[in-house]
């Protein structure tokens, strides 16, 4: 399952929080823009969006879109336009996601393939993402429209690579990585790229915001694949085991089989590739991941994505968002704890 | 079922074959393209896109794109970008129209939910989308990637529109109108005005070629919908009873339902809506919509359009290929015969 945007603040104000109360005014328009454009005289169309648009999904990838245009000094309306769009690819992409993962939950809401089915999520998906580029092609930027259209083409074949991935323990450290690249950190680096150039940064700054994007979607999907382990989480009444589930092989389960012995070998071939899992699976599973240090190092090699995160800030403009786009690199590693 | 390109000739050589033969060097140069671009180190990917792509589609979408620009002139190369752009788009519309409507034929062969699953159907399908806007892109004219976002976003909307469609004879001629308007002749018309758009024709011109694609695509469907319930077909050993099958309401159902007596009533009521159809309930409903004249009056209207498809063609250049695009919108309505 694609998770997307469950930061859990445990402080009292989180960096993203901080964050949305510096482009409150920009993401209420962007919100306004969304719900505008998710309309149609089919009803199940925005019915449909709405379910998902509506659900406390925090607008992640928006936001990165607002905060790095806003730190270029951009001062026109494109802006929340691209936010909006960017917005519409993830949705579109998350309601695919459910069909292919025959998911029943999103965001703690039964999820849209459920309520109304498989056919109206695929064509609802692709309204959106039609949507998407309708409100690209408004903001006249063609550069704009070839960032998030290749984007698109590697979230897609990201997906599929995905495919692969599921009862499969031969999959390596390099495929994974490959597969977060394209289906998390792809759609984060083109959001906060195209903030930059519709702002009309340097090339270093475009650069330097692809970067940061890019780093900070690797970080936080590596983060959400170590939660999906996590007894913590599933203490805090959090859901925890749907990759598990799905079968699908995250780099938690990737080291934690490399460091198995022979009867973990055997229970992972079990429970991943060959079947049947069974009510005690789950917590044996956990229990292997701490156990083997798999956690451990999952969760160290976030923190390195983060530290890259911030560090490919150097070259923009210090000031308040420039501080809180570093914080949220760090923040996204340790809403773990 | 989405039907595309089915075009049957009945003369030597039909205006279809002579139009290709007029833009055959573009042809094969947006053939090349479109295998190109279909690439991905993801093998799924080209494999899945060639089962379709390379399946005896007619090509007509992308044939009226190349016709369109050539008519206007057209020099460079943009033209056949824009071709293999919109093919994708037809190809990643079949490819989700065969997952939502449970397909397992597509031109005579195993269609690729079948082969491969549902799920790859799904993301190859945006992985073409993605392509198809990349392609755009490359034509850097924002006017066709407008022109092309708003014929995407009324295909998904038409698609929605349509799963109303099934299982309800309560459909008005009015809704299967807005149906096939949207999820056959908005590409159509959006392939042949890009053309002219791409070609820097004058607004007028670009209107022309615009209603020509689009009434164009109203008769073409028009007759796919006729030709499913031909008993002509049926002998010549080609596929009928697709919708009835589906249960969808089209325009020779709408038509037949309306005229019947009692006794019919309750069969399409049995047979559409509520179930179930037996072995000999589609040679029933091909004798019942050819006895209440509902084929002739569909291809009447079909006729009709056409007939405003040649018209629309009054305003461009005189020349081979307007002459050919003329005798197109005749054949596509007499292909049924």
């Amino acid at each position: 399952m694609l998770k997307d945007d469950t930061l859990v603040s445990n402080a009292a104000v989180s960096p993203v929080e901080r964050l949305n109360a510096l482009v409150a005014a920009d993401m209420a328009a962007t919100d306004r823009l969304i719900h505008e454009r998710m309309g149609s005289a089919v009803v199940l169309i925005p019915d449909l969006s709405r379910h998902l648009i509506d659900s406390g999904g925090k607008r992640l990838r928006p936001l990165l879109t607002l905060a790095s245009a806003l730190l270029g000094g951009y001062r026109g309306e494109g802006h929340t336009r691209l936010a909006a769009a960017v917005e519409f690819i993830h949705t579109a992409t998350l309601l695919h996601d459910d069909v292919v993962d025959e998911s029943s939950l999103r965001r703690g809401k039964v999820s849209a393939n459920i309520v109304w089915g498989n056919k109206p999520s695929v064509l609802v998906g692709d309204f959106l993402f039609s949507r998407a580029f309708q409100l690209m092609v408004e903001t006249e930027s063609l550069r704009v429209l070839d960032i998030l259209s290749n984007a698109s083409a590697v979230i897609a074949e990201g997906e599929v690579l995905q495919l692969k991935s599921a009862n499969n323990l031969a999959v390596s450290e390099e495929d994974y990585l490959k597969v977060i690249s394209a289906k998390t950190a792809a759609l984060f680096a083109a959001a906060a790229e195209s903030g930059a150039v519709i702002a009309g940064q340097s090339a270093e700054r475009i650069q330097a915001m692809h970067d940061f994007g890019y780093n900070l979607g690797i970080a936080f999907q590596l983060v959400d694949d170590a939660l999906d382990y996590s007894g913590r989480q599933a203490l805090m009444g959090k859901s925890v085991g749907d990759d598990f589930r799905e079968a699908k092989v995250t780099l938690p389960v990737i080291l934690a089989h490399a460091r198995s012995d022979e009867a973990a070998r055997k229970f992972w071939k079990r429970a991943i590739e060959t079947g049947p899992q069974c009510e005690a699976d789950l917590d044996r599973a956990i229990t292997l991941v701490e156990e083997t240090g798999a956690i451990g190092e999952t969760m160290a090699r976030a923190r390195a994505y983060a530290e890259l995160a911030r560090r490919s800030l150097a070259p923009l403009p210090e000031g308040e968002i420039h501080s809180v786009l570093a914080d949220i690199a760090d923040f996204c590693v340790e809403r773990a704890y």
